[in-house]
């Protein structure tokens, strides 16, 4: 028998990965991914940039390059934080990351020892949650509501555990609810961290994603004592295929941030930076975002309407996201989740039941939804078979 | 003050790093890096394969994918590995890595715990030192002579220390010595890996390299009770800039590694797997690994000779590596490579000091010279300059 680390023993098959095979069977209705619309994805403009890249740089683009990242690119990702996020940075505050995955496993790495203990909003991505697993923390979950995070919830917390290390938060069109938080629990949140000076991981995959209202200030831009880091990612607003993020942090958290990269993968790849960055220079990415938000918008309200005629409303809820990728269902305490996705799979139609959201199991009464990533007919008609399995298990 | 987990405290700015950067610089002439010869890369190929796979399959390619890795190109590194290295595996012993490194990250997160003891040559790959730093373990050093790891001593090391779970070795053109094992310490090798059970990272970046002599068989394909983890990479038979790279093991032990790799980026670039796999569809990457060969030997050879001609041979030894990128300089023990290092600069060449190899310390009259990266009137200049140096500083 082999020996692994003790940190394997967190690190179970995940009934989701499973599920997610099942459902990329093209005759599945899927609302369990996060993926982004492929048809809308700007294939022509990559191939443009990609041949550029090739013809005019083609021997740097194939060879090893630094680790913090490609310098035009971090410049332009500094200046669109600028613009989207509030943050006033430079390039030196940035490294680029693969996937804003890559920043969370790294966030764990650079501030958990075994035990530490890590708050995180209840729910929470599951993907986070696995990554820190890596470390083998004890998490704590702070009550939501909403609104997201509650601060009088967090200040509980705060004020009576010893050993908080790290403090994970989505605050904008959260994974999974599509939660965002107002205004006044952002300066509130900002006010108790530097009061107890913890560092914050704020994943924002989504912001830019916003169908209505307005912007509200990410937490880095409201941050005057260096403890916030800023996960960024082209995923969602451009294309996952090329495995791009970004971490922003002030330098002495970026070094440490560095040199985990410098272990964990030497450095992201040379040619799909520069052939994201090339692709910026030759277009204005604000027309691309605004043409998946278009069609996001339908699909989302293509979801909640079909959920409001076809959900039994007296015993079942659900978010009405600003933005973002999903809406979180709240069956009957009486439901299994899990049960539930089963028969659903029965009837082709598919979601992620919630109790995986949530690092200290339990909630199985709550499942996730994605409407990204399905047409708007296909929507109606799955929205329509989950609504029959609910009902059909209605006490 | 933030408090960082412990194991920063042992990832600390790497002198060879700020090295690096200097010399990047054009005029320096450079023997520090480990990169491979940019003008040699197949940049047109590659455009072909990238407009192919962004004409035929471009929703595909920038989507995201499973965390295994592309089943085609999974395929293709299976069947390479039986033809290069005699390892009879498939594609579900494999996993696509972000390049090799990633492997060695991986490595060391699925066996190590803080404190464990991990096996490796003396000297060893820097880069997997500072990844397996990060799990804070115990590192023991093999001594080693020009055949490379000593069996007598392994089996001593074996036979009285606890808590070995894990021996990392590159029997192939070695990093940073460029030596390779023979077939009788392979084949004693796994005799005492079999016997004390100690899983092995096989590190194989260089194997397709070999300039003359028989190919030894692979660790792995000695292995028969799946003890052997094979790394491999693109990065040194087609290009870096991609990071790509593979684990090859058993099941149970690459779904540990898959685990991780969900946690730590998700996967790896979807673009990048698919022009790859499509360049390996169009071209034999044999024609590619033999142009490259053609001119490492010449380089090779062009930097032993000069390294005969000039360098002091009463005082100084080196190795003669029979493939790879490298030979590794001893000098006397009464000079400090480093030392030397700064001098050398000053005359505009580099390479690394070998005491950064070694993971306890020590061994700072040693350097490792590059051969692949600079056209051969450069190296002659080059050796010619640093021998200089070392008379300078001969007692």
């Amino acid at each position: 028998m082999l020996q692994f680390a003790d940190r394997m023993n967190l690190l179970q098959g995940s009934e989701i990965r499973e599920l997610l095979k099942l459902t990329s069977r093209p005759d599945i209705i899927s609302f369990a991914g996060g993926m982004p619309a492929p048809e809308l994805f700007p294939v022509e403009a990559m191939k443009e940039a990609a041949i550029k890249v090739l013809d005019e740089q083609g021997r740097a683009a194939l060879q090893y390059a630094s680790t913090e990242g490609n310098p035009a690119l971090r410049q332009k990702i500094a200046d669109r934080m600028k613009e989207k996020n509030g943050i006033t940075t430079t390039a030196d505050h940035i490294i680029v990351t693969s996937g804003s995955q890559q920043g969370l496993d790294f966030s764990a790495r650079v501030f958990l020892n075994k035990g530490d203990v890590v708050l995180m909003e209840s729910p929470s991505y599951l993907g986070a949650i696995n990554a820190f697993k890596a470390c083998e923390p004890t998490f704590i979950e702070v009550p939501t509501d909403n609104d997201g995070m509650i601060m009088e919830e967090l200040e509980k917390i705060l004020a009576t555990t010893d050993n908080v290390k790290m403090i994970y938060v989505i605050p904008d069109f959260q994974n999974p609810t599509g939660r965002t938080w107002p205004l006044e629990r952002r300066q509130k949140f900002m006010e108790l961290i530097n009061q107890f000076k913890i560092p914050v991981i704020e994943d924002n995959p989504y912001g830019e994603l916003r169908f209505e209202n307005e912007n509200m200030p990410s937490l880095k831009s409201l941050d005057t004592k260096d403890l916030v880091i800023f996960l960024g990612t082209f995923s969602k607003i451009l294309a996952p295929g090329y495995r791009l993020g970004w971490v922003c942090a002030s330098e002495e958290i970026l070094g440490k941030y560095n040199f985990i990269k410098q272990g964990a993968d030497l450095q992201s790849s040379t040619i799909a930076q520069l052939e994201v960055n090339t692709y910026l220079d030759m277009y204005p990415l604000d027309n691309h975002v605004k043409k998946i938000k278009d069609v996001y918008i339908k699909r989302r309200d293509c979801m909640l309407n079909a959920m409001d005629e076809y959900f039994p409303k007296d015993h079942v809820s659900w978010t009405h996201p600003d933005g973002g990728l999903f809406t979180w269902v709240i069956l009957p305490e009486y439901m299994d989740a899990k049960v539930l996705a089963s028969q659903c799979l029965e009837k082709k139609v598919a979601y992620v039941p919630g109790g995986s959201f949530f690092p200290n199991g339990g909630h199985e009464n709550t499942f996730r939804m994605n409407y990204s990533c399905m047409p708007e007919d296909k929507i109606r008609e799955g929205v329509q078979r989950i609504a029959e399995v609910i009902k059909a298990n209605l006490k």
